[in-house]
């Protein structure tokens, strides 16, 4: 173990020039990841307080902040408010010491077969693909923004909540969904929620109270959406997924009252739902007198191209449209919303009244502020920087490892499906990934009907330079299932 | 509209001895009350921020605080974090001008009749009775709490949440029950909610998933908590409560699978559940192999001796136990827990699965710091003063506004039942009631059978000094649906 070098002077380590080319955090997180590749800060340093370091080195502590943010995120520090900024690695023998981190990271692998857990994988790795970058929420900022919603809450605010939501976060959704998704909507057409799965639960309660009997899913989707529409009395009728999207055509002969989608980027397979049937979509609605609900799960994150608008822009009274901070900040928060039709309100109301719940007003206002303030686009801008280099290294070395591999390749998103050989034993592959130290979930769990093998990957707790050990252990769990 | 005032020296009006006797907090609250009683100090005034007046006067900040909090507390002062401190009533034309205030405010009541509304009731009054002071919310509590937590959580703590709650506010809450409420429990069997409504939902769905058909329930009793067991599918069977609590010996002949009960305090009649028929109670849940379901929802404020234990020490297998934060710090937070058999567990968590709801993450570590640093055991010594100073001046402005008054007399919870005469016409009193500003519950709204007419009457934020004004008020809108 290192001992604790949190005396030692920065600036002898740190090479600085006042004067460099370019952003000031960017060369200084290139000055620290260098001195972590050449061996200078080590694993289990301690780096000094963001406050110290600012002085020492004459810059701004907002400066300072960014860069160590930034090579957190990458996987070369760690730490958390109020107790230090330390270098990664230190428990993960022959991890950061050997691999070079960043951009050259997925060309640097050291290959397996040294005698030692294979790179990067000492510990287990959550590639849940649900999961955002943990080490990348915002505590700063999420504070500031409690801070805030506490010293402007009134004290009716304090008392009890519309359940609607808090109005200052309902008319901020409204705005936001406005601009960032194209969503023509009111405030008061918008529900706050606990999430999607709270949000599913109160659509599906307030759908079966306006007598609906069945609902299409898609096939596969996220097993948990099923199991809560179940538990709200409803059957859940299946409909396969190709290409591009759900078997829109597949709905009419179905006698279902309602569907629920992921037409931006459907979970898991990744396609978005194509134009022809967006439109066929809503004609079903209209003729069936039906609702689609919207689940915008992961809309933030598209890296080729300005995201497409949400499916609600086309008609708002079909369609019921959800989302969350689950995979912008943390699925911790419990917080969402929920823009529904008028003609839903009343059913809404009931289903809320009948299970008791409620994101906190506080947090509701917090959010409402990391908004307002621009916070929250700042905190996007940088996952979509972070999260496209880790997309790139994790595809880049699924490559290296298995040859040929294919993967649904729409450039978005927090995972990637990685469709395995058919005749793979695809309950095989996730016991020998588990053995490895990987959590991940298979296609198969998202399947209603038969199809064929699959691995969804999350990549959002993933930094580049574990994602050569992560494929290697993928390889290698899949030529020990084919061994079984 | 008086000027801002905040640049005048706070030396000027407050004479200060810095050898006076006393708690300085004390003294200091004195004497800023009498520059209010006197005139000094205005509506609108206002006040040095707190570091500035322990500046000037040489006390601690704590000391200023303390006193500003006080008068908050009484009426006297209000503002908010950030925005400062300003004297009450600018808004209330003849209220705080007039109102003497604190413990001489229920003998000095200017009469009736004057010309201008009645005192203290310029505006609408809540007299809701499942409301704490909102006014008293710890608000730099709450906010070092969160901001303990943020600083504490681990990364993990960030991703996915244990469904049955952070083991740290688990672990805390075992040993608060177990020092407060007499409750041998661990850790295991706390499950965190997002307050008691959430709770009964999860309850009734989990016996009804056991199959349990119908639940007796007090009555009368909380409005919302039926409803809620409803909606989950439950039949609801009211029993009578008479002053020993529910009619325990009904029971056996109801063929009912758990019953709700407020043994402690009942909502709404006030009285405690005798000795005898607790035995009793749990005789029957053993024979019946049935589940009591305590609402332990107003444990916190007793004052005159130390509260009964919770009936769930008695027969931990056969009781669940809810409480939550919405009476002693705040509804909007949305926080409570509940303790149930190890029996029911599989249950429970198939109900939170089915309706995607949890407290979130940091605000459970920031309860759980609030406790385990005492702050919340300082706020609810706090509270329970300040609750016992508003009953008594409630029910001492009530009786000499309509001598005769009957009223539950435990001497506990925030608020009381006013037993009305067996002729009066209830709603036309609570119409009354609306029209002077009033918003309460009626005794009606809470039965499913006949029985006499009452109000039940939240003093949670009802300023001592605004007692004589609501007393006069409501004796007034009863005379008034007398002559309908």
């Amino acid at each position: 173990m290192p001992g604790d070098q949190s005396n030692r002077q920065i600036g002898l380590l740190v090479p600085w020039d006042p004067d460099g080319a370019g952003p000031a955090h960017q060369r200084l997180a290139a000055a620290l990841r260098h001195q972590v590749n050449n061996g200078r800060l080590r694993p289990g340093d301690r780096l000094p307080p963001t406050r110290i370091l600012a002085e020492e080195l004459g810059l701004s502590r907002w400066v300072i902040t960014e860069a160590y943010d930034q090579l957190k995120a990458e996987g070369y520090l760690t730490g958390r408010v109020g107790s230090g900024t330390v270098v990664a690695g230190v428990r993960e023998t022959g991890t950061v010491r050997t691999a070079s981190g960043s951009s050259s990271a997925r060309r640097a692998t050291p290959g397996p077969g040294t005698g030692e857990l294979p790179p990067g994988l000492s510990g287990t790795v959550d590639l849940s693909p649900a999961l955002p970058d943990l080490a990348s929420f915002p505590r700063t900022a999420w504070r500031a923004a409690l801070t805030r919603a506490l010293a402007t809450a009134s004290d009716v605010d304090l008392g009890y909540p519309d359940p609607a939501g808090a109005p200052a976060l309902r008319t901020t959704m409204a705005a936001y969904l406005r601009r960032v998704r194209g969503l023509d909507t009111d405030p008061e057409r918008v529900h706050v929620t606990q999430g999607v799965r709270n949000a599913v639960a109160l659509v599906s309660r307030a759908l079966r109270s306006r007598g609906a009997r069945r609902v299409a899913v898609e096939d596969p989707s996220w097993p948990r959406m099923r199991d809560i529409s179940r538990a709200a009395g409803l059957d859940v009728v299946p409909v396969p997924v190709d290409r591009d999207g759900i078997r829109v055509d597949r709905l009419p002969g179905l006698d279902v009252d309602a569907v629920f989608v992921t037409p931006t980027h459907q979970f898991p397979t990744g396609v978005p739902l194509s134009a022809s049937r967006r439109v066929a979509l809503i004609e079903w609605a209209t003729a069936r007198d039906g609702i689609v609900v919207e689940d915008d799960y992961d809309a933030e994150f598209r890296y080729d191209r300005r995201p497409v608008g949400a499916l609600a822009t086309r008609a708002r009274d079909r369609v019921v449209y959800l989302g969350s901070t689950s995979k912008t900040l943390s699925p911790a928060l419990h917080l969402g919303w929920m823009i529904a039709p008028a003609r839903l309100d009343d059913a809404l109301a009931a289903a809320r009244d009948g299970i008791g719940t409620l994101a906190p007003t506080l947090d509701q206002l917090a959010l409402a502020a990391l908004i307002s303030t621009g916070a929250y686009d700042r905190h996007l801008r940088r996952l979509r920087g972070l999260y496209r280099h880790r997309r790139t290294a994790l595809l880049t070395a699924l490559s290296a490892s298995v040859p040929g591999s294919a993967y649904a390749s729409m450039d978005a998103g927090v995972h990637v499906l990685w469709q395995l050989p058919d005749d793979t034993d695809e309950t095989a592959v996730l016991t020998e990934a588990g053995e490895r130290g990987l959590s991940l979930l298979g296609l198969t769990q998202c399947r209603v009907g038969p199809g064929p093998p699959g691995l969804v990957l999350g990549y959002g707790n993933l930094p580049e330079h574990r994602a050569p050990g992560v494929a290697e252990a993928l390889a290698d769990a899949v030529r020990a299932a084919g061994g079984r």
